[in-house]
């Protein structure tokens, strides 16, 4: 039953199976929905990718992953919005109800994030009117501030609350529980993101962390509390799915059955919002 | 002549040097300071250290490590307690100018990071008492948020801020470049932090990063903007010493000698403030 809440991320997933397999998979498993990448819809082709999703009955809760504006030079960062509006097209195209954007690193050499972060909130801006017209919003997700020079320069919901402020209609955020758990304001900002919130990933924060990027853990694992945040998100007012995303050595070497059977046993378990 | 301003924590040559040998190597290159770790101390024997110390006329900017008040239960937090406390007894004796405090993680279990907070927060005003009386400044460390589940459940300036507004005298605040580089409230909170900023360490963030632990860079061979920060540092007020904090496997396993003399051109060139 609860499956009707889960989606999957197809990162998750993208050692064991193609994007065809994995939403077939979404689809045995009960899961409501999934979220590709971009290399993975390119290999399958948009078109194809898009009578998938549907003929599975799969949801596509985002789009991974745009933004990154910040460059060296002008032609750069016009490229990267470029790219960005070319996402918005196949968001569209595969009824997506998302673009997942993050921050993007400092560009090569630089010192300089207050620079990038002013590059990223202009990218938006600039990409903002093509999605607003193609109907996809696009989802701000801060990361983890171990990212903030390679990945993500943006780093809080308090940043994102605010860019959603000077930008209105058509953006909003995405509370990955792995990025945001350990901020002392995470309630605060929580509830001021309200109806922004438009999506919602999980996994665990295991103790030790081997590795930056490839040592996520599957919830129950590690230390984040997933039913308190799911909590905060629920009285926020956000009620969609919550998308399983696990980057990590670990579970890319398992069966995909392994990995969709272990999420959705410990999403019933442990990723509920007490009822009161 | 630089080096009149420049420490170094004596945790960045524990593998090459005893407490002795290493303080005689800062006294060699020219350093104004040292900091050493506990356990460096407790091989030294806490009166031989002090002397070793003052012999080599070699400041002693800070003494590494307390805090870590979270436990699981009430025996466990007066241990704690009970241990900063000892360690302002040993501060005084080497004529430290401060304890360095960290939060400390999660104890075994939780998932409770408000409740670890509330701990250290409970910890400091439990300690403060004894070390106003023994004149040994609680340096509170925020650390980076990546060590928020097992080291360091403070994680952010503003925390160590509205804790110190809360406990008044005797406690100040270290400001670690590594931990705290990120912060897109950095200028804003070392500008409200002002006098209470007693500590300063330098190190870089490395990317890529292939460790959580041990790979801290050098400065200059990461994205830091160092100069920047001293600059906003000075602006608040702090005139003090830089101290040079590096963990890293590869550091480690170079001469000391080449340790500390990297480090202090490195300091030359890359870690004053601009004057304007």
């Amino acid at each position: 039953m609860s499956t009707r809440n889960l989606s999957l991320n197809l990162g998750t997933v993208r050692r064991q199976w193609s994007l065809r397999e994995a939403v077939e998979a979404c689809a045995r498993h009960g899961y409501a929905g999934a979220a590709p990448w971009r290399d993975q819809v390119a290999e399958t082709g948009v078109a194809e990718a898009a009578r998938i999703f549907k003929a599975n009955g799969i949801r596509v809760t985002g789009y991974c992953r745009g933004g990154m504006f910040a460059a060296l030079d002008e032609p750069g960062r016009l490229a990267a919005i470029d790219e960005n509006r070319r996402m918005v097209d196949e968001a569209a195209a595969l009824g997506a109800e998302c673009i997942v954007m993050i921050g993007g690193g400092l560009p090569e050499g630089s010192r300089d994030i207050a620079a990038a972060r002013r590059m990223f909130a202009d990218g938006v801006a600039a990409v903002l009117p093509h999605a607003r017209a193609c109907g996809v919003a696009l989802a701000l997700e801060p990361l983890h501030p171990m990212y903030a020079a390679d990945r993500g320069c943006i780093s809080t919901l308090a940043e994102v609350n605010d860019l959603c402020d000077a930008l209105g209609d058509g953006v909003g955020i995405a509370v990955d529980v792995y990025h945001v758990w350990w901020d002392p304001d995470l309630a605060g900002q929580i509830a001021r993101a309200g109806g922004r919130i438009i999506a919602h990933h999980i996994c665990d924060w295991l103790v030790p962390t081997r590795h930056l990027l490839t040592d996520r853990g599957m919830m129950g694992d590690g230390v984040i509390d997933l039913a308190g945040i799911r909590a905060m998100v629920e009285r926020a007012g956000y009620r969609g799915l919550q998308e399983v995303e696990i980057f990590s050595e670990d579970w890319w070497n398992r069966p995909g059955d392994e990995v969709l059977t272990t999420a959705r046993e410990r999403f019933d378990s442990l990723c509920q919002a007490p009822r009161s």
